[in-house]
């Protein structure tokens, strides 16, 4: 329903664009006029950051066009003409007008008084409610103010009602009417106002079969000159696409740069609202299955002392005078909370890579889920685990985050995931030398058994594997050794192979998991072969030492589920605040 | 039920103590040995790091008495001799015993086959299986061997189950008793046996109404010296203080350097296992009532530019070139996620503190559960929150995990948490002039109004209100102004004031939190006031600017919680790995 975010939803209603969503030439153009939809290309003002439709360049490439200088220059104009324009908007009632206290900003919210009143949710404005009073706070989606009245589109979360004022003189006055139609986008405003049952549906709102009649409204909280507005950043590239006619009308898209540089206002779209709900519920999921087969949560130090697991990319730290370190995952630690005595152990946390590379699916900062388990005899323990894990996700998902998938769609349109139905016996599995055979036979003789798989050799493994058995999700399992990690245990017959793996969805590797070596003299011969110094792991070796249990584990990167899930093309559009070596704010 | 996890515990079986748990003479003292329990104290041999009673000295008094030459000499010493020993022990099973198969080392757990054995559990080893052949795996708690006979304790997690062997030369032979018998205490054994009921409860463990009857076993990892036993690490102070007899007989301790030193020894006892079951169960009780009240879980970046709230205490680092930091808490990111639209929002993550401070209760870096809502009017509704979070969380840990609540008593004996039942409407809140005034009637005239709470009057408080009120549990609301963050609200009528609060549990704050300013103008001149450099959190202001709901929210801490629900007297016990100035490993 993307299109309820457009501020061109309310053209069925025949009310003409106000200033405030087309360039005012009068007023002078704010920040916020520049991004507005549905206005003649021609006619758009050429300002800092403009929206454009190749949303995910890494950098807005125009803004290498202008100097700095200019920049400010332009920034201190449009701030001044926003002022301006401001102490033009009405913000308070006429003291003289029989309603002035129907209308007007209050003072701020402070926590004055408990009242008692109750406010009602715009999602659950229904024909149940018809004839009603409401309290309904939102933020100003859209509004259209025409002589003597005034047409606004309220929104929570992706919930949108329209809101009416006709001037009556009884309920309403010409200074209400006047009042609602200067307030800007997003503002958040309190409206009293009865519910009634509409003739025609509201096509306009996700609560088409009501409309609110205005009898008070109160600004709470003033927007200022947007950078864009969110029914810009809604928009699909189809929308984008569509919309370039001969008659020179263009809907301008959304800058990823720009999206990230003013997160909070992309993040108030339907698709992204949808994005994180789903990150919620993965967390959910993961952690409902796991409790409910005897794990339990622990935390475990991201401050460590040397590095981590080896390597360069480490994000370095002075501590209290000594060399320390982020974690590059909790591997080492949730190992030693089993030889603490903990038979099934899992964690969700940050973990922190330093790598400088800048790819759609890397970032310095995650969240990894993960977990690690006592085994009896064989990895393979791990695997049933999460067969089980993910099959309880992808059912989960699939029945009770059905709508927000819909949301997702509508704005970046995805083929459904598919996962063979009816638990673990049902996930597909092969060796690593079988995977590479699949490969050759398909056209890459590139594909080398005892080499790592290239992404791209990742990626046309999964268009076949989705071909041939219908499935996105599936596990690759004895991988080479030469590839993994120091503390990956060696397969016992060829130690070429080790008793490791990697889950894929579409292709792509969600999950790196194996058995782990749990004898100290094993582990410190493993790592020294790699070059690790053994000094730094110290306590990591030491606490195989006093009886350690076989154990396995995985590790699962929390936004690469959410985005291989939904078919994004983009890691940074599943992270709230996304962290690559060139952003670091907001 | 300590006892059951002292070595002593096998005395009732009038088993003279084996070489394990005495130091021997004749084969040279090991680094276990100088640990054990129940020896004359002229007997215990000095080595590095030995127990004291003292436990909760920050560093062991002891260890500055010798050099570091000495130690490294005494350590290699100690190396050598243990080598020996191991040498010595029999490790494969003779060839010619009939029953070589059913004894001795087996090759590494390599995930060899997956073989569809069933591997019972011990706490699930109870009549109901009497006379069924059952495959259990553990670790040896206590070992005795005596002639033809030895006698195990095996454990897992917390339950202990005793095991025997008794040469009879169709299932038990001589080798195979040697061979358990010479099995060093904390090593991983799979045993096979039958279930026997016993006549005689075996008190020394959990399992106390069946015995093993052992018919093969195989030692999985053998545990090398020991820095402590896990039974002298779980030892209450009462059994030490009562074991100083005028016979010599002097059990001793472990002193908490030497246990975090150690910590993967250390985590193995009935206490800890229960203080991070009670760890895990707070989480999920937290997210479990705020998932049910319309929240959803976010993650924001730990890795952030600037200074997040200010202050000297922050973790500074290189981030590709520029300088960034590690985040002191979600406080400004999960405002800014309510600002992207969200409703309702509870993050569970690390902070970060550089506080050089060493206290019981500080640490540089701890879980925080946090949690950010909007709010109609009144930040009354985030503590309405708070109290129903609360109740729920007390009254889950109560019901739900009362046997851990249990095993944590026997070795640190705590008052039972008090609260007041039936929800919200019976948590006890006031004002802090009240609390101040409460206070001064009682002899503390040093309280004034206006200043901030010392932790010792914190203290004093909460005596006076269990006294008064019987709760352990309670809120402080309106804080002075003047010892709040920048991004509090100040009371509406009196800007000395603001509209904040505490929480506490046994007198110590466990929660802050208040209603924020939602406007950036504000906003911004409080920060300038505290001359934090506005700058520097430009973009969090700026998320104020596109239309802000009112709101509040509040920060948690999960191991002030874990110590103080559990009347612990150290935050260190209550974190897996703890950090503190000093500690960065393991």
């Amino acid at each position: 329903m993307a299109d309820f975010w457009d501020d061109r939803s309310l053209t069925p209603l025949h009310v003409p664009a106000t200033a405030a969503s087309k360039p005012d030439q009068e007023a002078g153009s704010t920040a916020s006029s520049t991004a507005s939809a549905a206005v003649p290309a021609s006619q758009v003002p050429s300002v800092a950051t403009p929206p454009v439709s190749q949303e995910d360049l890494p950098v807005a490439k125009n803004a290498g066009k202008r100097t700095a200088a200019k920049e400010d220059k332009k920034a201190k104009k449009a701030e001044k003409l926003a002022s301006r324009q401001k102490a033009e908007v009405p913000t308070q009632s006429d003291p003289s007008d029989p309603l002035h206290e129907k209308y007007g900003d209050p003072p701020l919210i402070q926590s004055r008084a408990v009242t008692g009143r109750k406010w009602t949710n715009i999602l659950s404005l229904t024909p149940a409610l018809a004839d009603q009073e409401v309290l309904v706070r939102g933020n100003i989606n859209a509004v259209r103010g025409k002589g003597n009245s005034a047409f606004l589109v309220l929104r929570q979360g992706t919930a949108t009602a329209q809101a009416i004022l006709f001037k009556d003189d009884k309920t309403v006055s010409k200074g209400m009417v006047k009042y609602a139609s200067a307030l800007s986008q997003e503002s958040v405003v309190e409206v009293e106002a009865i519910v009634r049952k509409v003739d025609t549906k509201v096509e306009a709102c996700t609560q088409s079969e009501v409309e609110l009649k205005v009898t008070g409204i109160h600004c709470l909280s003033r927007a200022g000159p947007l950078p864009f507005t969110p029914a810009d950043a809604a928009r699909s590239q189809a929308e984008l696409d569509a919309s370039t006619g001969p008659d020179g009308e263009k809907l301008v898209g959304v800058a990823q740069d720009t999206r990230l540089d003013n997160r909070i206002l992309d993040l108030r779209t339907p698709a992204n609202q949808a994005i994180f709900r789903i990150q919620s519920a993965v967390g959910q999921l993961f952690r409902e299955l796991l409790l409910s087969e005897g794990f339990q949560e622990i935390h475990t130090p991201k401050l460590i002392g040397g590095a981590s697991e080896g390597g360069a990319s480490v994000f370095t730290l002075q501590y209290f005078g000594q060399p320390g370190c982020l974690a590059q995952s909790p591997q080492l630690y949730k190992q030693m909370a089993l030889m603490g005595g903990m038979d099934r152990v899992f964690e969700v946390g940050p973990v922190f890579r330093a790598e400088n590379s800048m790819t759609h699916r890397h970032m310095t900062e995650f969240m990894g889920l993960d977990f690690e388990m006592t085994i009896h005899e064989h990895y393979f323990e791990v695997l049933e685990v999460i067969e089980r894990l993910f099959t309880y996700l992808f059912d989960g998902l699939h029945k009770r985050w059905a709508s927000d998938q819909e949301a997702i769609g509508k704005q970046y349109p995805f083929e459904p995931f598919r996962w063979l139905p009816n638990g673990s016996s049902h996930v597909l599995r092969m060796n690593f030398d079988e995977a590479i055979k699949i490969l050759q036979d398909n056209g890459f003789p590139e594909a080398q058994p005892l080499e790592d798989l290239s992404t791209e050799l990742e990626r046309e493994l999964g268009k076949i594997i989705k071909k041939t058995h219908n499935t996105d999700f599936y596990i690759i399992q004895r991988f080479p050794m030469a590839v993994r990690p120091f503390y990956t245990m060696p397969d016992p017959e060829d130690p070429r192979w080790s008793n490791s793996f990697d889950v894929f969805m579409r292709g792509e590797e969600i999950i790196s998991g194996a058995q782990r070596v749990h004898d100290s003299d094993l582990l410190a011969e493993q790592a020294a072969k790699l070059g690790i110094p053994v000094a730094s792991i110290q306590s990591y070796i030491d606490s195989f030492k006093y009886g350690a249990h076989p154990h396995g584990g995985a590790g699962v990167g929390l936004e690469r589920v959410v985005m291989l899930f939904c078919g994004l093309n983009n890691i940074r559009k599943t992270s709230l605040f996304p962290r690559d070596p060139k952003r670091l704010t907001p």
